[in-house]
């Protein structure tokens, strides 16, 4: 299959956003039936109203094309290209009130991550980019901000109970080296490392459809988005990311991540 | 001295509001000199710029007023009524370009919260109320949600690392009690009890313009905020808070935190 343009790409994935948002801005901070799941993840009608709206497109603009989403399962996962959807990631922040919950689309080829987005839509905040298309921020380049060391960096993690075991001791290692932990936060986190105010993620207890989008975007802003081996993340690879501003700093983390 | 009207005082309260959130916008994610201050939490230009607007705008429209800001001290803080003054509220939030942090202002009368303000510029909310006057989100009464018991409760903290020592084993005593431990939100977190979407909040390390403000917009939403051992917070009274949408829920969160 030849790789679609990309330009044509990131413009059908800022389509999906758009669709998106409206869903999810009418049903938040609303009297919502909270359904439990077997993970006990809380979900809404309106994760649900958004992943069938988001498959409907791609089905009607990608036939061929895979789709792996939260909701609805796989579609073609062997597919050389495939839609990897988390209609909105943070359902704990978007029961709680919280607007840092978002939706994540990325498009992977051949597995890897090729051009994400991470849209906040209470936020009004949405990157788009990829390895081979720089990360834009509502539409517009950002400015490349100085690197820091570790002994400067920010770090944060959406809840330490993500972590279990020896999880928690490594990140409680990395964690003594930083200058800033941070807690909460959700996928935001991951657009605050594109931008570069926000050095640092590390995660554990993951699906591919929570890192995959944010792996392409900080790709897009020169940063790296790896499992806890260094390998960078892929379609189901792993369940513990180390997201980082740069390469360099990657590196730093994760010295102390493997102890 | 008579008491200014409520009405009146409100008003005020919002222009304070208003004359914050351009300096702060302004600020937001631009490099900025992070200077270190002895108890070492990032303070920036904003901060300073916005703490001394509000004392000018204070001093000239209620000159027998105290005023007990974070960066510039007290003024006359034995006055019948004193301005607490918090200029952004979250400043570690502030530096990693979350939307989170606020401004905080709160109007105690005899050291006890009268009429309080919790705005969060970046994210177009603005908590006004108190003990005597229903609080407001951006100018419009919430609706009012139903209580939750301890059992179904989602508790939020900023970070875990506020608690030393027993305070840590108070905190996690309570935490197992709730359906939903968050992290993260800074005073955002106080808004969204108000709100009812939030049902517990449990800090420690505070000074009291970090809680004056969130004790006054959660009281005239139904609610209660005091200190861990349930005594309702006043101008420098602790350095902990349990905050609660229902006193129901206030009182059974109480017993776990003190063991």
């Amino acid at each position: 299959m030849a790789r679609p343009d990309l330009d044509v790409l990131a413009a059908f994935a800022a389509e999906l956003a758009d669709a998106a948002g409206p869903i999810i801005r009418e049903h938040f901070r609303t009297g919502l039936a909270v359904e439990a799941k077997a993970d006990e993840s809380p979900v809404t009608a309106a994760d649900r109203a958004v992943e069938r709206r988001l498959r409907d497109l791609i089905e009607e603009r990608w036939p061929d094309h895979g789709i792996a989403g939260e909701e609805y399962g796989l579609k073609a996962p062997d597919a050389e290209y495939v839609w990897s959807l988390d209609p909105i990631d943070g359902t704990k922040a978007f029961i709680t009130g919280r607007p840092t919950f978002g939706t994540l689309i990325c498009l992977v080829e051949r597995r890897a991550p090729l051009l994400g987005v991470v849209d906040c839509p209470i936020l009004n905040e949405r990157w788009i980019g990829g390895p081979e298309r720089p990360t834009t921020l509502n539409g517009l380049p950002m400015a490349r901000r100085p690197g820091r060391d570790l002994a400067q960096a920010i770090l944060a993690t959406t809840s330490p109970h993500m972590f279990k075991g020896w999880e928690t001791t490594a990140f409680e290692r990395l964690r003594a080296e930083v200058k800033l932990p941070v807690y909460g936060g959700d996928c935001h986190n991951y657009g605050l490392v594109a931008l570069g105010t926000l050095d640092l993620v590390v995660e554990a207890d993951l699906q591919d459809y929570d890192y995959l989008a944010p792996a392409a975007v900080i790709a897009g802003a020169g940063g790296l988005v790896t499992d806890w081996d260094g390998v960078p993340v892929t379609l189901g690879s792993t369940s513990r990311v180390l997201a980082a501003r740069t390469p360099d700093l990657h590196a730093q983390a994760l010295r102390w991540l493997q102890g």
